[in-house]
């Protein structure tokens, strides 16, 4: 049983009450707690030292990266951040100034972005450090975006370049707020959602919650100059191209709008955002599941992101 | 460095934002979102394998304890537990059918007090199971109780009884929600919190938080059976008295009322809640710092409730 398939059994049937608006299984959960115009995003997200960083890495970055996961799922809501509390699980051994400096880069992103961090609580994990980021935000009642809108026609679409985030990304990642807000400020925004565990396999959440399916043309998708690297560097390594599909962490925005916005969406996007790349890499279809479109054809791609219990 | 010297490091100067009513140092964070007579409380907590529980404790009472404590600190402010989200961190090698029991110990509490549990996540932990709950609430503005506001000459009073909690109730204690919230309705409370580190650690908290200090009466302290059978059991044991003074985990509420209030508090609490015990024990000094009176006389308490890190 791999991650998803656990999560989709305790999922099942879970208690409700009349606040929720969206449960499991978007980037954030949605309540309705009685704001005349907004509804309030609840999310959290942890990072496992061994898993998502080694002690090796910079502390400031592993606090930059705890904050910023949850954050960019914020982003995919087209919403805003308010609060957040941080828990700290640590070895008895830590070190306080590792700590410290973990707070700073932490802190530093939340005031980047406004967010208050609240509290939180330190406990004791013996063998290595987890961080787990509690995050609040809200989201106008109209502008609401999840993962389940996806229209047969749509245009879909991505930020930035995707793969080889290991290298380095993964840990000094700006989560794309003001990209997802100005979204759906702008455009009627179908589906949205961050990538995560990669192109392929968050792309295929955003298709099987929508119930529709995808093809992409594989020269449109954007692969990351570390990608490319990579791949050069080692012979042993994946394609580039499959690189930007399965690998994960990205923290890009995955969208879809009906097709006669893709053009206007363009070229608005590279006035609001002339350092930030955006590229149309296909488009959502009746027939289910996910296609690659190259000049030979096209080919069902049964590849998947990264999964966490293999 | 112990918990509590790195937690007061680590929140000296955190960033903050106008809808930040409180933020580090009481049982939940309050916030300010808007709504027109209600604040939102926030608050994660996090039980650890080996620290909070073995496992060999029922899986069905590890979940009921982890989302427990959580709304013991919302039943603390006098809160109504709205939405809650788990994260569940595991070795690779967990037993699903660990992991659905673990959930139905956790929903079955939620559902008796209604709380939606609303997504959450499953990521690797090696070596040791680590549940996180992350949790919403709300509370009227007015009736909303923090630690600051004990004032000399309150009656100190507790729920229940303390002490000995190891031995099973820490694993299946009921949650006080529905006292705290008869408790901020019908007298006024001047400062509440739950007791999670022992009597003792806990009332210092609220003393520090109040500026003022405290004076028990030791014969008025409630002390729990099972801390009496432990001491009988083991000779190697602390005495009761000091069982329920520093034990963990009692999830009782403590607070302060006007000593005018005393009497017709305890009145009305018999025939509101005939089943659950409520203890004057004390009362608010301006002499600072913990004491306690016997027949003898009167003695500064200087042990402390459990220490995270020692």
């Amino acid at each position: 049983m791999n991650e998803f398939d656990l999560i989709r059994r305790l999922t099942a049937s879970l208690p409700s009450n009349d606040t929720v608006v969206t449960g499991p299984g978007d980037d954030c959960a949605v309540l309705d707690l009685g704001l005349p115009d907004r509804l309030v995003l609840f999310k959290t997200d942890a990072v496992v030292e061994g898993i998502h960083f080694t002690r090796e890495a910079a502390p400031e970055k592993i606090g930059h990266k705890a904050l910023g996961r949850c954050l960019s799922d914020v982003a995919a809501m087209a919403g805003e951040p308010t609060a957040a509390l941080v828990t700290l699980a640590l070895p008895p051994t830590f070190d306080p100034a590792f700590v410290s400096s973990l707070y700073d880069g932490l802190s530093a992103l939340a005031r980047r972005h406004a967010v208050a961090i609240v509290g939180g609580e330190t406990t004791a994990n013996p063998e290595r450090i987890l961080i787990s980021i509690a995050l609040l935000g809200l989201v106008a009642k109209d502008k609401c975006i999840g993962r389940r809108g996806a229209r047969v026609g749509d245009a879909v679409f991505v930020t930035g370049e995707l793969g080889g985030s290991q290298a380095g990304r993964h840990l000094d990642f700006e989560p794309r707020l003001a990209e997802g807000r100005w979204l759906a400020g702008h455009f009627g925004i179908h589906a949205m959602l961050d990538i995560s565990d990669g192109l392929a396999g968050d792309l295929r959440h955003l298709l099987e919650a929508s119930k529709v399916g995808a093809e992409l043309l594989k020269s449109a998708i954007p692969i990351s100059r570390a990608a490319k690297a990579q791949a050069r560097a080692e012979s042993s390594s994946r394609p580039p191209l499959l690189a930007a599909l399965t690998d994960g962490e990205d923290f890009e925005l995955l969208f879809t709008v009906a097709a006669r916005d893709a053009v206007p969406l363009t070229d608005a996007w590279r006035e609001a955002f002339p350092g930030v790349k955006l590229s149309c890499i296909g488009k959502i279809t009746s027939e289910l599941g996910l296609r690659l479109r190259d000049k030979e054809g096209v080919r069902p791609f049964t590849g998947h992101g990264y999964v966490h219990f293999a």
